[in-house]
């Protein structure tokens, strides 16, 4: 079957109106902005407001032969933003669908759509006085909730593993039926949204990665308020030093004494975060030397590592864990606490601060320490998008902190390692060169994101004004992509530049997934090429 | 094609051998047995002792039609025991793949096959004298971890439930491929058995609950000993105390201050498990006389229910929890804590009774709380098999507590709730009566499972020498079932005497899963009608 492109379209204007059914050349071009080198372009783009609108587009998309691609609020920056894996697809832009269901006080749960972004939920907690928090990323207000689960995303809190702290989902599959996992598809359940695993195969991780289905509502778990929180750093002044700093901080995790995550910035992804490439110091050029790199660091008092960390409960239950820390940690450095009072201080000095325009590098001092432990009580910030204007050369500080505004130039690579020092040296070892080789610098984070696992999310930031530039980017990005692969260290979550490849080194696994596909989604109606390797392969041939 | 299972099975004892190809009167007898009023019987036992030789079983049974039934070490009792859904299957039997392939020290996790028993991982953490705990379940020490993981049980330490602690399976599919999830497919993981959700799909829930793969190897992620233990009780005096209980609890387990599982038992669950039913006192009738049940209740000293569960970590850390008990749970009662110190005295004074022989009774209660202690802290114990001789009539112990040796009739029901304690009484409410209509004791325990939901394991427990007695049992089985169903709490597991019945109710989810399982397994090799519904409706029909 020849797709008709022209038939479904007038069909989806017919159900949706004009305004929600687009294919003019200034929608069409905003879908298709990147971060990455390219983008792709879509055919169209649909808004529905109703899991019913999304059923009957499916239908409509299957008759005619055409693949729809499910976006939440597009923000997956340095991973593909709102594009598909390939041109050509339909955009259905779920943003609409923006209800809060359902809020449970007592079991501490919401249930959401899509469209709801973290400053929308966290906005109606404050607004209700529910004394519950979520967990958020550090990728802005903007961001979906139910998007970043899907992509299995992770935040700062103990909730921080978005996939794991998720419960009841309603899908929409390829065929247009709507499934509800857990224990929603009974008439009556009680225990919908509170109890993960259910009755029979546990069916939600196909949802996850993957291109199976179209999450219409989810439910997730909520944090209880704490008494009391109290937030941790400690910084070492080697390179080497990472190894001994996971090793030290590996029991806390599995202890599950600090249950945040951990956060290891290095010198570069702190410095990149309030200020830009020094352009001029460096005479235009990259990778910044050595020199520069230490006197920043000296600056800002930074180590080549810095560990950020927060520690929830009773006054009581922080002293003890107070000094958990301080008898795990004390050995690296002095370990540095700030409790409410700090906090609260803090925040009072940098806004007296900033009303008076005294003191600029107190004021980025004290304003990051005010946003990461806003961060680690579940309050969405955009302040960690500053740090993608890194190598931008423009002088100014643009209006809007979007990436996508700013034609920033973004790459994220997050290998995956077990949590000891000997994996996180044998990683930055590895990538550290590559970086260097294609002129950029390793911004690195070391996320101890589990009780047994870590996370480096790494960053190519480049100038996306500069083909040449751009070009490098593309190289050193596919060089880092191989190289994680072929030591182990496969990605937590994979860009759309790397769908391709992600069944290269594997067997069957990807076989599977793809003949998963060909049931629940037999037309391939569904978001084409999306964690679907062997389904790229074949299309491709 | 017509299954031919005289070929199968010559082709099967070419493989492996006629040790390991049987199909003797006496094997099958002793498979046909089970606790439920009916077993099945299966037509052969195949025991492999490899990968190798469960796919080599699988290839021959897809070209033979016939379909394998995979137990791992067959004490599934009370929900089916090591027999299949329907008569005619061949059990595949992975008790003699029973290696411990890997325990990492460092990130405190280990490599199982299926065979390996919650005794034999105990003993050589021992041996290795290797400071971590692994969760074990009540149902004794010849218990299978993965066979008790894939059908999502739970025990009682902070890792109770077991699916969610484990990590990276090796599954053999219905074709004889060899599926490995996790990271486990790419070549050189290093993060195989330490990240869960991986890269993709995340397809290992597929696996549990199912009959879409035979999981041959299994990560499992052990608890880091910890520096100090305290038990603690509550016990309340009216069956209307339950739902107090349950709401004073709910902050403790939702800000994660009591990790354990909390278990409320009441009276007759706790009598039941150290003695047997009077039969000489209540005449020969049943159910349980009030007055009766009330002078057992009182002779121990027990409430109507009765909390058990246990706090971990460091003497500071257990110091400040205690604290936090008394304050949640002090209005209902006298909270009493049982620390290490206690623990070490009882554990003293009931074998210093023991080998005297004095104070039976004291003997008793030392007992419970040295064995509740150990399962606590992650040991192996039958006590627990105890309570499934509560209704036999024979005066004596038997030598064995195995079910199954004493032809002991046993069938459990196990809804889910929300936690809270409107849940909790509706449920007993719905359900008590149920039982005395029928002519048994509600022996009911309601454990606190995860933050936000909670199992009641209900028992019915009767003499399955007595055929009217069967047939009651059955009937108050499929009234109980009827009833959990048709109000809400699905069960967290189900009996193959349920199996057939799971998509009542319930609208797409049970079609997909049958969808999966032509996928997965297109010669319906494996595990005939185990949690598949549709698939039995259509076999039937």
């Amino acid at each position: 079957m020849k797709p008709d492109f022209g038939l479904a379209f007038n069909e989806w204007t017919s159900l949706l109106g004009p305004a929600r059914a687009r294919r003019d050349e200034e929608t069409i071009d905003r879908y298709a902005r990147s971060t990455l080198p390219e983008g792709t372009t879509p055919k169209g783009v649909l808004y529905p407001s109703s899991t019913g609108e999304v059923q009957a587009i499916v239908t409509i998309a299957r008759q005619a032969g055409i693949s729809l691609y499910p976006i939440s609020r597009g923000k997956n920056w340095g991973y593909g933003d709102a594009c598909a894996v390939t041109h050509g697809q339909v955009i259905l832009d779920l943003s609409g669908m923006n209800r809060i269901l359902e809020v449970n006080r007592e079991l501490a749960y919401a249930v959401i759509e899509p469209g709801v972004t973290q400053q929308q939920l966290y906005d109606y907690l404050q607004e209700q006085d529910i004394p519950l928090w979520f967990d958020c990323t550090g990728s802005g207000p903007e961001a979906s909730i139910v998007g970043n689960t899907l992509e299995r995303g992770f935040g700062h809190t103990p909730y921080g593993d978005h996939f794991l702290y998720s419960c009841g989902m309603e899908v929409v599959l390829g065929d247009g039926r709507l499934l509800k996992t857990g224990y929603g598809h009974y008439q009556e359940a009680k225990a919908a949204h509170v109890f993960k695993w259910a009755l029979g195969p546990y069916l939600d991780g196909l949802f996850t990665q993957s291109n199976l289905g179209i999450v219409t509502k989810l439910g997730i778990w909520l944090i209880p308020k704490p008494e009391c929180f109290t937030m941790f750093f400690l910084s070492m002044p080697d390179e080497d030093d990472l190894s001994r700093m996971v090793d030290a901080l590996r029991p806390l995790k599995l202890r599950g004494q600090v249950k945040s995550l951990v956060h290891i910035g290095n010198d570069l992804r702190i410095i990149s975060s309030f200020q830009r490439y020094p352009w001029q110091e460096a005479q235009g050029k990259t990778p910044l030397p050595d020199a520069l790199r230490r006197g920043l660091r000296q600056k800002g008092g930074f180590g080549a590592w810095n560990i950020s960390g927060a520690v929830y409960g009773s006054r009581q239950e922080i002293r003890v864990l107070r000094g958990e820390i301080r008898r795990a940690l004390g050995g690296l450095g002095r370990v540095r606490f700030v409790g409410p009072r700090a906090q609260r201080l803090a925040k009072w000095l940098w806004e007296f601060l900033r009303r008076r325009g005294w003191k600029p590098e107190l004021q980025t001092t004290l304003g990051t320490l005010v946003k990461v432990g806003g961060l680690l009580q579940g309050q969405p910030t955009d302040a960690f998008l500053y740090g993608t204007l890194w190598r931008m050369r423009a002088a100014e500080d643009p209006g809007s902190l979007d990436p996508l505004d700013n034609n920033v130039g973004l790459m994220w690579i997050s290998p995956i390692m077990p949590m000891t020092g000997a994996a996180a040296q044998d990683l930055v070892q590895r990538i550290t060169p590559i970086f260097t080789r294609f002129g950029f610098e390793p911004l690195i984070t070391v996320s101890l994101i589990t009780e047994r696992a870590m996370v480096a999310v790494t960053t190519i930031a480049y100038d996306r004004s500069s083909p040449e530039e751009t070009d490098r980017a593309r190289q050193c990005y596919e060089t880092l992509f191989l190289e994680i692969m072929r030591a182990g260290y496969a990605p937590y979550r994979a860009s759309i530049a790397s769908m391709a490849h992600l069944a290269e080194g594997s067997e069957v696994f990807w076989d599977v997934v793809h003949e998963l596909k060909q049931t629940l989604d037999p037309g391939m109606v569904l978001a084409r090429g999306r964690y679907d390797p062997v389904g790229v392969r074949k299309s491709s041939q």
